[in-house]
């Protein structure tokens, strides 16, 4: 057992830092959330530095190597916030149900595809005719920083919603829907991107990572929900105590991880896992018992995401220029995306479901380090990119708060689905 | 975010076995837990290799370097163990209040310091007398190996009692104060013993440290217990969801961050946030919402010890006969301490307390990282401390298991206290 004393310290840091500042937002009657990815950036290393700095015991682990032991607590970090994301989607999964989402399948699909067209074409087309940080190879620069701008990232929009009470509405399964998509399409987009900016594209390799894809979560959702609805009763035969809890579990880890050797968000494996799950949850109470570690671990993936803003970054007036035309950028694209896919609906609908869509995350910064690590974008733009992810999270929350205010849910136990306009 | 999915993998792998070798051993009768222990020696990256190694993408955020990556990777299994056996810790305290383990108090420092005396002289007297790995400075490595097999390690013990229902008796409540003692002393054994091996041994020092934990351990179980009782009601007023709970799990963070800030076992303070608010768990329902996150994180404690083993460090049969005496007397060493120190209890009871405190772990582990650390105990010596951790760990619980079958337990609700014998 090594001295991990320091990182102990840190999640205690995290955790007290974030319940606080959630218990006052709460009672500014804002989202918990902003409070919480606000007050990571306050105690984050690149502000107070409260946290995520490595002390001399875990720099010593390294033979006294400073970066391999930040690096080292950068991974402890991820691995814990992710656990936190996967339980939230998981959570998310858990609330709903295939059938509902395959009800608004078409109008999903048609907001994901806009969704992605949209802010590729913006972002793209900023880069390329502005060439903001005077890249080696503009074409390739603008591509890897369009594909960061395409993945909506559901985890904020999906804690919000639930913290509104308003994760069984149709506009809440829309975007759970088309964010199951959007994903697919952003992973398929990167690998197109990655073949691009390594001259030697392959275009089999990225045909097979997508029927990968569109397999996994055909197969996931489809057969899944239908080995769990049959054969779900024999958990109780196990002898170990509260075995579908944790069987449970064992799916949700399972496919978080298959879906990330695939190539797509881990998040999207654990969403499966909830909704698979979701036909047994009444009889295991599955919900019940899946809450208080999403409280316990939820916390940390928002206070974390706050802890990697470097505000320093912007500095340079033209770089902080950039990230708010990307952010703009990022935010119209969806806006607009998600507007016209939802012709038909109300305008509020429409509103809530493109601002759903607006927080990119994980899947942003994974493009752009991908690009990074080929040389393919610069410093500074990765920096623009980060900035993009945070302010798109940190911008919905309130937003989707306002949109909801005195707009009257349609209760779960509706009787009926009003007729999807044609498409 | 980095790219993790290796270690997300990893976390699958893990968890999936531990169950299943649970639900394995639970259907042959056997402790789950050394189940869990066993398949992670298997699974490990000594045997199998299924978890524990750096995959490509792991190595590649430490600039290729392989031996960086792999202690990255070990730092987030021992974060996540360190999580699971705090809230192991912390459910257990929970299940105790501080008057019933004051009542016992007498007994239990008895047993701790008898426990401490005897593996402390016949470690020493061992290595002093054979020299079995040709130390540089023997009585140093001496003072060092016996220091190891000092300290209990009570995780594995409180999850054999409570697996058992047993977690309520008297002899429970002995070994669980007696760990309490028993941590407080080994803290300050090593820090005397690495004074010496230090050659700039500060007495003043030893004392400071020594009423730290003396003062931490009080002022949390006194002060932290009266507060709880009296401040608690207040806890219902914050307005984020569910707060007690999350109160309780900051301040078990909070103790087991400070524990290890002072230098004792992080999960002493857990155990004594568990026992603080322990006065107020009725009212909160804290052990029903405390459960699902115990079962989801602490079987990665006894997976990942498991993972630690390698068994090809005993090919040579001189170290292995070494480890296996050694082995024989940390067990003898507590099993005599222990049973002088229960003296007048009934001779089944005695021998509860003594295997009880066999379990060695972290802070045995510790002693043995500090001591190969400044270079005072040899590699092989290393190992062989290792090997006597993971031994006395795999054998107490099948032993606490056979002396508790057909034992009559006193059940919690029993009116009186059977009148302690004077000591």
């Amino acid at each position: 057992m090594e001295d991990i004393t320091g990182i102990l310290v840190d999640l205690f840091v995290l955790f007290a830092a974030a319940k606080a500042a959630g218990e006052l937002f709460t009672r500014m009657r804002q989202p918990p959330v902003v409070g919480e990815v606000l007050v990571g950036v306050l105690i984050g290393p690149h502000a107070l530095g409260l946290v995520g700095s490595p002390d001399g015991a875990l720099i010593g682990l390294f033979g006294g190597d400073r970066q391999a032991a930040q690096e080292a607590l950068d991974v402890v970090f991820d691995v814990i916030a992710e656990l936190g994301v996967i339980i939230l989607l998981f959570f998310v999964g858990l609330e709903t149900r295939l059938g509902e989402l395959l009800e608004v399948g078409r109008r999903a699909t048609l907001v994901a595809v806009l969704g992605v067209a949209f802010p590729f074409a913006l972002g793209f087309g900023l880069v390329w005719l502005t060439d903001p940080t005077d890249a080696a190879d503009l074409e390739v620069e603008a591509a890897f920083v369009a594909t960061a701008m395409v993945a909506t990232s559901v985890g904020i929009t999906a804690r919000v919603l639930r913290d509104l009470g308003a994760i069984d509405t149709r506009e809440s399964r829309i975007i759970l829907g088309a964010a199951v998509v959007d994903d697919i399409l952003a992973l398929l987009l990167l690998a197109v991107v990655s073949g691009f900016g390594e001259d030697n594209f392959d275009a089999l390799e990225v045909g097979l990572t997508a029927l990968a894809a569109v397999v996994f979560v055909v197969f996931a959702a489809l057969v899944g929900t239908r080995v769990i609805k049959q054969y779900s009763i024999h958990l109780e035969r196990l002898q170990i105590r509260n075995s579908p809890f944790l069987v449970a579990m064992i799916v949700m880890l399972g496919l978080s991880a298959l879906a990330g050797v695939i190539g797509l968000a881990a998040i999207i494996g654990a969403f499966l896992a909830g909704m698979i799950l979701a036909e047994a949850k009444e009889r295991f109470n599955l919900e019940r018992q899946a809450l208080p570690v999403y409280e316990f671990l939820v916390p940390f993936f928002f206070v974390i995401v706050g802890t990697k803003v470097d505000l320093d970054a912007f500095g340079d007036g033209g770089i902080l220029g950039v990230a708010l035309v990307i952010t703009a950028l990022a935010v119209v694209g969806k806006l607009v995306g998600g507007g016209l896919a939802s012709a038909g609906l109300p305008a509020r609908s429409a509103a809530i479901i493109g601002v759903g869509m607006v927080p990119r995350g994980e899947v942003g910064l994974v493009a752009a380090s991908v690009g990074s690590g080929i040389g393919a974008i610069t410093t500074d733009m990765f920096s623009v990119v980060v900035f993009m992810s945070v302010a798109t999270t940190v911008l919905a929350p309130p937003a989707l708060a306002w949109l909801h205010r005195g707009y009257p849910f349609e209760p779960r136990e509706a009787p009926a689905e009003p007729v999807l306009p044609e498409l």
